[in-house]
């Protein structure tokens, strides 16, 4: 017989992915340059030229068994040595590439850290409103994740509601910022203040707290935003990243693990996820594509197009009477709905054909998250329509 | 506390790697060209010259967003037609693209299989000798993987020993015909029985028993061989494929899994492997080398090399005494050692430079793998070192 696990998965659908097929569906009645289409974090803006540039040369130059051949199971030892680098010029680290293993994007980097420092039935903490996706993620690791309730003042760390939740059983607290789907960038006070109860609450139940820091937004900071490298604030770090965003490279599956040099078994922790991805068929990124991001490894895409689009977007909906912390960074924003259920709300906005995404499994009900990675001259030509339904619904 | 589970499967290290590493340590004191290094089973051939023109073609015709997009989490639908339709010509079947998963290769593919088909504690059977990894592929799933003893005659199966331990706990039996490591395909007479045995089985049990097809070197086939299509046999099949060894792109990582139209829930088990590609960081093979794998989809490497080889080793064992059966297909052959323990004759083998791997691993002592897929010129220049090392050590 199948699965009874994942044959019972197929029932609960991604609420991101049902919007995101009825705008598609939508499209094809109206024009989907007509639908607004808010829904998918699927980024807009190209890929640097200079990563074109680059395949091209090593698909012309280098033999194929030097392009194509398997990749050591950590990774080509080049490609993350270029990222350490890269890291500590800009970060003031001391990786090598010892501490480098290189995934198949976040998701990847996060399937491998979990099982790095859990044993099944462990607690690992996220704060509201987080990534939905998080909870296949870790569910199934065989860890257990626990959110912890937003704080919808300035969407910081409720350290409240946190510090009861941090129990015995917490092996790691898994965060996200620049934050999908608050935009908001946690600040060196919150940082540094996870730090000390960590460190406070490591002692007191005398083992590691990790934390896992997904950080696929981390270059798209909007202005005054300060660029904080969580994994200085806490040895015990395992940052997570893609190149997804950055480099807009969302389909070609690459991105790293980096354990802190200072780390409790640092020098373990990379080879063990060697042997994790044995068991998951992971077995290292395309050799190709880790071949060709080493080479633009401190570029990024232009993405002053995300900035340009919150600002259009922030100013209309606090003109339109939004309670809305603005974006430091990502390309979200994530609003307060004009009722309290956001998904009435977003019910009542498709008869716009605004796609909105309700802040529900986001883990934070009444919000609702738009996604502006699209181009800056239809966000231009949604600001009307979002004008139209808030009036119209809200008689404001 | 970092998980204990993947920490103590770092003192296990492969005996293959191990291997490869002495070969290319020896390569820096006496130049790699003089060892005779059969460790490995990493292609020798090109890519076919088209796949590096499509890949051309692809970056500089088509735009980013086209190329760096999110693949669907199942895989591109017209990348998953296209091979559906490349199996239905080539071995009479009626796949559709819902029939096919994109996996990151046989790894990814017998990974998301085995979840589907087990639930934890369920046993798979397969068949010695076997590929070293089908442990940590198996284990890490919660399922407990149980290794039939070999029949040594002709490498088919032993169905003496498989029906013994085909007991009710069985839920799938995972099987690799063209075989890593004996190089044996499994004749139509072997595979009709083993069907038969297993519908027998699924009536006794009143549960199915479901067939893993690890097949990465179905297209690797020697004069004479049958090109046995194993889910034409039996319904409950799911074909695991990479295109590692067709193509010659091992460190791509792109392959699928093709479960047979009258499997029991075929229509579910494609969309199952989505849900279990959520828990183990999966999510697809990249975009770009499925676009450009789709567009190759039916042609392979120029692997008449493997068996120009494969005649050039066989014909020195025969000579010089060994027992071994002749590979039908891949770049494997597997002989029996001239003592019976396998490692000491392998260890005696490094004297003259002579890099094979014991059995031992596989499932089956007393025999040695010499994987080919090496220059032709460099198993010429072996022969000698071969007959050396036999006259020497065992006086023949």
């Amino acid at each position: 017989m199948v699965s009874e696990k994942y044959k019972s998965m197929l029932a609960g659908k991604s609420v991101i992915r049902e919007l995101s097929e009825f705008a598609a569906e939508r499209g094809k009645e109206i024009d989907y340059e007509n639908v607004f289409d808010y829904s998918l974090g699927n980024p807009s803006v190209p890929v640097p030229k200079e990563f074109t540039q680059t395949m091209m040369n090593l698909l012309s130059s280098k033999s194929p068994a030097e392009l194509h051949g398997y990749s050591p199971s950590l990774g080509i030892p080049s490609v993350r040595k270029k990222i350490a680098q890269s890291l500590n010029r800009r970060f003031d680290m001391n990786y090598t590439e010892n501490h480098i293993f290189m995934t198949t994007g976040a998701a990847g980097a996060i399937a491998h850290a979990v099982r790095s420092v859990t044993e099944p039935g462990d607690e690992v903490l996220t704060f509201a409103p987080f990534f939905p996706e998080y909870h296949p993620y870790i569910d199934l690791t065989g860890a257990v994740l626990k959110v912890v309730p937003p704080n919808t003042e300035d969407f910081q760390i409720n350290f409240t509601l946190f510090e009861e939740m941090l129990s015995e059983k917490v092996a790691a607290v898994l965060i996200n910022s620049p934050n999908n789907p608050s935009g908001v960038v946690y600040s060196a006070v919150t940082i540094q203040k996870l730090a000390d109860l960590l460190h406070k609450k490591e002692k007191e139940y005398g083992h590691e707290i990790f934390i896992i820091s997904d950080e696929p937004y981390r270059e798209i900071l909007f202005e005054g935003a300060d660029p904080i490298y969580v994994s200085n604030y806490y040895d015990n770090t395992l940052s997570c990243y893609s190149y997804s965003k950055s480099l807009s490279l969302p389909g070609e599956r690459i991105g790293y693990i980096a354990v802190n040099p200072a780390c409790v078994d640092s020098d373990l922790i990379v080879s063990m996820c060697g042997q994790i991805s044995r068991g998951i068929g992971h077995n290292c990124p395309p050799s190709l594509i880790q071949l060709a991001v080493a080479e633009v490894v401190d570029l990024t895409a232009d993405m002053s197009v995300y900035e340009a689009n919150m600002n259009l977007l922030y100013d209309k909906l606090i003109e339109l009477g939004f309670t809305c912390k603005k974006p430091d960074g990502t390309f979200y924003i994530f609003p307060k709905a004009l009722e309290e259920d956001a998904n009435l709300f977003c019910k009542k906005a498709l008869k716009y054909d605004l796609i909105l995404v309700p802040g529900d499994s986001f883990g934070c009900p009444g919000y609702f998250r738009m996604a502006y990675c699209i181009d800056t001259e239809k966000v231009k030509r949604s600001l009307p329509a979002l004008e139209k339904f808030v009036m119209t619904e809200y008689g404001k």
